[in-house]
């Protein structure tokens, strides 16, 4: 019998990779969060598409809305707009969630440790990630240590980041080695029903596609070339 | 004008003298965690009772229900009893929230990242605290380490645990020193009304009292000699 892991699933692309390079080797266990970001709905649905899509037993939705309360973010507070893309900026942008990711990962702690599961699998992607200082392989050793000091010594609980030093081209190509569900994912900042096509989410997205050659099966509303 | 810190508010007393310390060099945002534990009620009011007792002008309620989903630990399922107190038990008690203190932290770095905020308060106690994980300085030593890697470079945010190195008893004594109110603070794990007198965290915080020789101003329903 396979061991459990716990897969975070955001619904974009780069967690769908993930999920299909664990459920090789994992029976997996499926966490979502609604922290109240403008695109909750297209997320949702794109996760409970690919949970369906992998036959996921055990899934988790778990809602952290401080983060909403919290703002700080155009992601989550509406009076900051989603800034049009902009791949050669060097600033973090308006878009990062401060500390997302480890309010994310503490949560998929307590439910590896309570499940039994060893392994946490998280689509972190480092370079191509608009320099959210929470997507750094920095951030996943040092949080790993933490995770090793805090939780109870036979849990022995450890997050992976398969896909963190691959580019967007590469987690394109990958997607269809792996046979992930990439019609199913939803990547979009701005809408929940057709892609934007020029938030950073979707240009990072689509120039992905067209440096691997492929075609993305999504629709956007607008096609710019990035 | 005083720098904001943001300070972790249980209701209990390690708390409540954290932030009797917090306050003398810092504007104080409380915060305070739902998780659906037991006594959510009597620690809520607590909460609210500290803050005003405080002046406290920032306050944030954040609830992560998602622990209660998740469960494992007699305060958040109902289906595991709370433990009668043994104060030379060795192994960790049911009452562990799986990696519960890196939730909170977690969203209070991402609060303190918005608010500028540099300093984190939280009342963890190494020694007496029955030994979780998360409550060591180990852990505490690593978690700030991830905190720096995840959050922006200018943030410098730290969490700071000032009573860490205190035993119940000397927590009593220095409550009184820093005129925390302690007659408003709310530790029992069991009940919402009258304090049990019988649970861990009242039989350690009994102890603590009669160790100091002071009388403990809030009501019990058993009157134990711990």
């Amino acid at each position: 019998m396979k061991k459990t892991a716990v897969i975070l699933v955001s619904g974009g692309m780069d967690s769908a990779l993930t999920a299909a390079i664990a459920v090789k080797r994992y029976e997996p266990a499926f966490m979502h969060f609604n922290y109240g970001q403008r695109t909750s709905c297209g997320e949702l649905k794109a996760f409970n598409d690919i949970a369906r899509y992998f036959k996921v037993k055990k899934k988790l939705i778990a809602d952290i809305g401080y983060l909403k309360k919290i703002g700080g973010s155009a992601l989550t507070d509406r009076n900051i707009p989603v800034e049009e893309a902009d791949l050669n900026r060097k600033s973090i942008p308006k878009t990062y969630v401060p500390f997302r990711n480890a309010n994310l990962l503490a949560a998929a702690v307590s439910w590896a440790e309570v499940l039994g599961a060893q392994k946490i699998f998280i689509g972190a992607v480092e370079e191509d990630s608009s320099s959210y200082p929470d997507t750094t392989k920095k951030f996943y050793k040092d949080f790993n240590r933490a995770v090793k000091s805090g939780t109870k010594k036979e849990s022995r609980i450890e997050i992976v980041t398969p896909v963190i030093n691959m580019s967007k081209k590469e987690i394109v190509i990958q997607s269809y080695k792996y046979n992930s569900p990439v019609h199913l994912t939803w990547s979009c900042y701005k809408s929940n029903d057709i892609a934007c096509g020029e938030c950073d989410s979707c240009a990072l997205r689509l120039r992905g596609f067209r440096e691997a050659g492929i075609k993305d099966p999504v629709k956007y509303k607008k096609n710019i070339k990035w």
